[in-house]
């Protein structure tokens, strides 16, 4: 049952800010229950339970971690129509979509669960003593990764389950060993606080510390703000826009002790035909394209955003398809009226500009007062658009650039001036693809994913997964929020020098009893010492 | 033969900015030739030549980046004679010394070449495609680890050649594939100059781009910031003050790109000494402790500066032999002047305080007016310490602070209250370390490193080393700054989907033709697909 409440130390607590409530994004209507934003004291009190907590659950074992999201997952399952019909209901996205969101949630938590029971992500290091060296002895030491202490958690708009309460970042900060704080997105308090009541409850049945996880409301100004700074705060996850991700990240710098913060925040997502595949293949691109930049109303990070075509007769053809497709294109309504209205803004801006020409969008756009919108296809010339560049920002929502290009060098060019992308796309055959091996060095130092002849949206998990980037895409190129890797975010490396077995963690001990990889003097072993 | 010039695609570059020298610190006479800091158009030349190297050195083999490393290290070590007599001139450390550390830094380097030749570091992923999976079929994902783009180098007071221009920061990135701008300490820079043009020689002689490497003299505040500054700049290695990191690090953060920087900066090193250690050793403690604490003239970033002792006559004792042998102690000359007048200046600021007692500093101490300095010991009960945190900043120099702590809760409120750390150091038995699992489990969060009945001083070039911890030891406590896990700070996540074998790295390649560790569908292999 849906109370309206924050969820700190096991319990119910209700929000004495700001009241707000989710909203069926298509109608404007008010679901129940009424929310309100956390208070300072609420924002303290978790932080400093997360602190409590840190101790007993940094030291559970991978089995134990396991257990507990392996419980998560289950629960999330057990609750899965409720949870589809309420995530429906605030954010507009189709049924099969959230049931798919609900099982990539489940397996994701699986997936973290596999990784710290099998345990050698930790990265256990052990060089032994040598007594006898000279012309100094070296000492015995040993060193793994540990947990970084109490993790805040940003729920995404757009993936309402997967990015949100028990999404990625809170799998894989439980599962490096710390305790997470999660403030809720504000455009889906219900799913939020089902899926926290689900964690809530795999907390107290594993008989974890109730401080093991918070979930609270309320605006990002104020509440994300707080959570940032609180002393007892050691890491931050991420997902949302520039703006936002840009304050908290110099919060997060300015404290006394800063801290380490990963968001995901703005990419546009080239994506470059080559010239045999335009020749061979032109069809299935622009339906592949059309597909991928309208998924989910374009409303992924992955939505590729810009799309580099020669200026040749091909290239047309392909441009030509892609406009009958938005041409024909119904209206779909987007994740909230805020949204909405950016995109509209940001799409009349752009019609405004005078490099960039408005290809097609459906008559009716201007007619719809709801969060209806339409696909808008733009198109400019390379010259154009490294002339102005502030035409490569993100406009969040289904609509895409076409950059036509006058030559090869105009292309290096302009991948060149590219800022940082979470991915990077290219259609080509084989021949294409040794061809432009000059363009393909340059778009693996600007994204974190490179796709061939595939589309950016949809991101898998899995172990080799980058869902990352060079800034302004994240703001830190070093780490992925998407996949195992992510667990890296939130633990450091702890050396232990000439300790006692008994002292040392199971990962280091001499007898390797979880029979983890170590790196044991150089060399990769599951041995004992 | 030293110039006196930066060195700038391949070229001794005379500078035009301010004019200074090396120094003898203890008698501050001029050593020739006369440097030169950098003008801003040098720092914007060699940022922007290490930009140009940087797709041909990164694309280097593992076996080739590895041939370059040892060949750097052979030339430092056939020049080590006159490298000893130039860094003995301008630091006043004892030459035996220095000649560890020239075997130090050949062997680090020589350590980096291992890792890369062996090749695992990459942490290279496989996740196959799965093309008739249900619902969607896979794609094929592959990533692993790739250079960020050039590295500036800060050059180190304290470590003239470990952690300076060929120090552990220039060899992790160098081995992660990141050309490198180093910035030298005006405080040795004909030392400097000789290891730049070893770099250079091998830069040319293993056929690379000559902008692969700069060395640049100069101001931190001018050179320093212009190059963490400068647009081509992806990442920065520093070692030095804690106002110094800072302010980098607000640079680093504020530009149009932020980029991580990873700056080793403060650190007190706390060492406890528990119970039965304390009853059954004590001379060999103090013995211990006063040789860390002054060695190197107290100038090593893990020197302990806080001594942890019950209020109990067996501390007493300890404490009195401690302070015969401070008293008999000879002067030694600090790295500058700077320096100096810093640690006389902190002294004799904990002398007037009120608080903190003075044990024992050679009555002499004043009198001196080159850069000699001795010893000090300081002594505060573990109450006026909780109330005067202040007293836990570090003193660069030959100084400790002996704790008494009136009780185990007092111990653990002490603990608790620190803050980050290089290094914490206890002194048990095996009793004793089990008992005090819960100063343990702090500590595992304060530092980077905890050693067992040792001294924190001598940081082990190794694979399991972290030289590292939470601000305000480092900016960042996920990394270490020596052995080889120093090379994840210059390299990032990759992922490449559905690429034809031909445009893979060799790493990712089906045939795994270096046969290099790597996780294939969640499992660890060194097997081909």
């Amino acid at each position: 049952m849906l109370l309206g409440h924050s969820i700190i130390n096991g319990e119910a607590r209700e929000g004495t800010g700001a009241a707000f409530a989710g909203l069926e994004p298509a109608t404007g209507a008010s679901l129940e229950p009424m929310y309100h934003g956390a208070s300072a004291e609420d924002v303290d009190l978790a932080a400093n339970l997360a602190e409590d907590a840190f101790p007993i659950y940094s030291k559970l074992s991978g089995r134990q971690k396991g257990s507990f999201l392996r419980h998560i997952a289950a629960g999330i399952e057990s609750i899965a129509a409720e949870l589809v019909d309420r995530a429906h209901r605030e954010t507009a996205l189709p049924k099969p979509r959230l049931q798919g969101e609900v099982g990539r949630t489940a397996n994701q938590l699986r997936l973290f669960a596999q990784a710290v029971e099998e345990g050698s992500w930790a990265m256990a290091r052990i060089d032994p003593a040598e007594p006898n060296r000279t012309p100094m002895p070296r000492a015995d030491i040993r060193s793994m990764l540990r947990p970084l202490g109490p993790v805040a958690v940003f729920g995404a708009s757009n993936f309402p389950l997967a990015f949100s309460v028990a999404g990625g970042d809170t799998a894989s900060a439980f599962a490096a060993g710390n305790p997470v704080i999660v403030k809720a997105h504000s455009a889906h308090p219900g799913t939020s606080e089902m899926v926290g009541q689900v964690i809530c409850r795999s907390v107290r049945e594993c008989g974890l510390h109730a401080g093991t996880f918070a979930l609270i409301f309320g605006s990002g100004v104020q509440v994300g703000a707080a959570l940032v700074q609180h002393p007892a705060v050691k890491a931050v996850g991420f997902t949302g826009s520039l703006s936002a991700g840009k304050s908290l990240m110099e919060l997060a710098a300015a404290r006394p002790e800063p801290i380490p913060c990963f968001m995901e925040m703005s990419s546009v997502n080239p994506l470059f035909v080559l010239p045999e595949a335009l020749r061979t293949r032109p069809s299935q691109i622009s339906n592949g394209l059309f597909g991928s930049f309208t998924m989910g109303v374009g409303q992924f990070c992955t939505k590729p955003g810009l799309v580099f075509l020669p200026q040749d007769e091909q290239s047309d053809a392909l441009v030509a398809e892609l406009v009958a497709q938005v041409e024909k294109a119904g209206a779909s309504s987007m994740l909230t009226a805020g949204i909405c209205k950016s995109y509209r803004s940001e799409v009349a801006q752009r019609k405004e500009h005078v490099s960039a020409d408005l290809l097609a969008q459906p008559s009716s756009a201007e007619a719809t007062n709801t969060t209806q919108v339409f696909p808008a296809l733009f198109q400019i010339s390379g010259s154009d658009l490294l002339s102005n560049p502030e035409l490569e920002k993100e406009i969040f929502g289904p609509s895409t650039l076409i950059v036509r290009y006058a030559n090869r060098q105009e292309l290096i060019a302009l991948a060149h001036a590219l800022e940082g992308q979470l991915t990077a796309t290219l259609h080509g055959t084989e021949a294409d693809i040794a061809d432009y091996a000059d363009l393909i060095a340059i778009l693996e130092r600007k994204a974190g994913r490179l796709v061939v002849n595939g589309f950016p949206t949809g991101v898998e998990v899995c172990h080799a997964m980058v869902h990352g980037g060079p800034y302004p895409a994240t703001s830190d190129s070093r780490h992925t929020s998407v996949g195992t890797q992510a667990i890296f975010r939130f633990a450091r490396p702890v050396c232990y020098q000439d300790f006692p077995q008994a002292a040392l963690p199971e990962e280091l001990k001499d007898g390797n009893p979880l029979g983890i990889l170590r790196l044991v003097n150089g060399a990769y072993t599951r041995n004992s010492l």
